[in-house]
């Protein structure tokens, strides 16, 4: 009753966080090097005076990038919902923004949601490197076949066991994934390669992106895309393509 | 003779130089933090093991970036010109790359040929600043009009005394310049205002982007653009746009 007598009331805010990955040592709390999750969990403590610990939707690895990851925490703090970007982003350093805020029903859990998320991986096929660009795309400079990426990308869409492209350290119960759609857009010399699906396991993405890097170079030809499914083991496909060319896009929950 | 026997020839050696501004204190040696200049000099010396002073075509300002500026520099060193990008490129720090490199006439000289620049000044216009965008372009939440900043910016086209677009710190003789073209592009919520011309007075890309941006915003009408110009007078132009939303994106010699 005390609490409903000086107004406050428990509620659960999920805001829209944006970053430069680049110099975290990713989304989740780690022992060594500074995480999104305690930046986030820092300035919501300073806010709000309460101790706060934000549930991610994506735990991103260190140095990929977000333009629209989703968190949520509980509060009494009584700031309406739509002032938390403002008075958040005060106290973020400005490789963090965040991009919105509303409150969400106390139940509800990010990553226990159906939702589709994008990610862009993002490479630059040049003869130098656009130091510009260089925190945001791989660079390579061996000449990269876009259509035969496009041919082999083909093969990964829809419902597959994508065990091959799941890094070995994987906690998933389940290697099988729906990948909605998965285009290579090519403009000027930058190659994205955007990929939507419901969930992706530890690592999918970035070994996604090796394995077409490999198909593009000509090491093998886009058919062995179906082999390497096939395989179901990581050995089979392409290198995991570095951190810097990531970045989760879109997120949509259903 | 000597030389002539072991087969050194005195070669001015041109470069086009790419970097990423944020770190540095301008292209042009500064007693006071790291200059583009004073890099690319350490590396060179490294280099040819010859003591070498770069000329630079545009000295652009601490924090203005560049796809494609110019630098020349004289040496004895055997190394075939094509071979510099690689071998520089090696001792740089990653937010400068070299892109290219030729041999030119050894009285040729950067800032005394007629040339054609371009520059792009890039504005984020949002609700909210994107991180991974946040070093290169200038934020603003503040809704902007682009067909108005488009309507101003005809203003400028053709040769004009660009007294009120020039920092009063300048050393030019006149003031008078010729802009061939200025566009203001729109796609997203990112506009990029491009201006070409044959030469810039100090600080009049930053003055004439923040002249645009209040008009964009509505402070006074397109039409005021050439009350600016007639006035002969800095006061009467807008602020100096912030140094990161430049970039020196092209550079053409007649």
């Amino acid at each position: 009753m005390r609490e409903e007598e000086n107004g406050s009331r428990r509620r659960r805010i999920c805001l829209i966080v944006a970053y430069d990955g680049t110099a975290y040592n990713g989304w989740q709390y780690q022992s060594n090097g500074v995480t999104i999750e305690e930046t986030l969990n820092r300035a919501l403590g300073e806010l709000t005076g309460e101790k706060i610990a934000v549930i991610g939707a994506s735990r991103t690895d260190a140095g990929v990038h977000a333009r629209c990851n989703v968190a949520v925490f509980d509060t009494d703090a009584r700031m309406p919902a739509g002032s938390f970007p403002y008075a958040l982003n005060q106290r973020l350093p400005k490789d963090i923004r965040i991009r919105g805020a509303k409150e969400v029903d106390l139940s509800w859990h990010p990553r226990r949601c159906k939702s589709v998320k994008t990610y862009e991986y993002r490479i630059l096929n040049d003869e130098f490197p656009d130091p510009t660009n260089r925190l945001y795309a791989y660079f390579t400079y061996r000449a990269l076949d876009v259509e035969k990426m496009r041919q082999g990308a083909a093969y990964l869409v829809g419902e597959h066991d994508f065990k091959s492209f799941c890094s070995i350290h994987t906690q998933a119960l389940t290697t099988v994934r729906t990948i909605t759609k998965l285009e290579v857009d090519c403009q000027d010399r930058q190659i994205v390669i955007r990929v939507a699906g419901t969930g992706f396991l530890y690592h999918m993405v970035r070994i996604l992106a090796g394995t077409l890097l490999e198909i593009g170079e000509g090491k093998y030809p886009p058919e062995r895309m179906k082999e390497i499914l096939d395989a179901k083991d990581r050995n089979a496909a392409g290198p995991t393509a570095p951190a810097c060319g990531l970045t989760l896009t879109a997120y949509e929950f259903l």
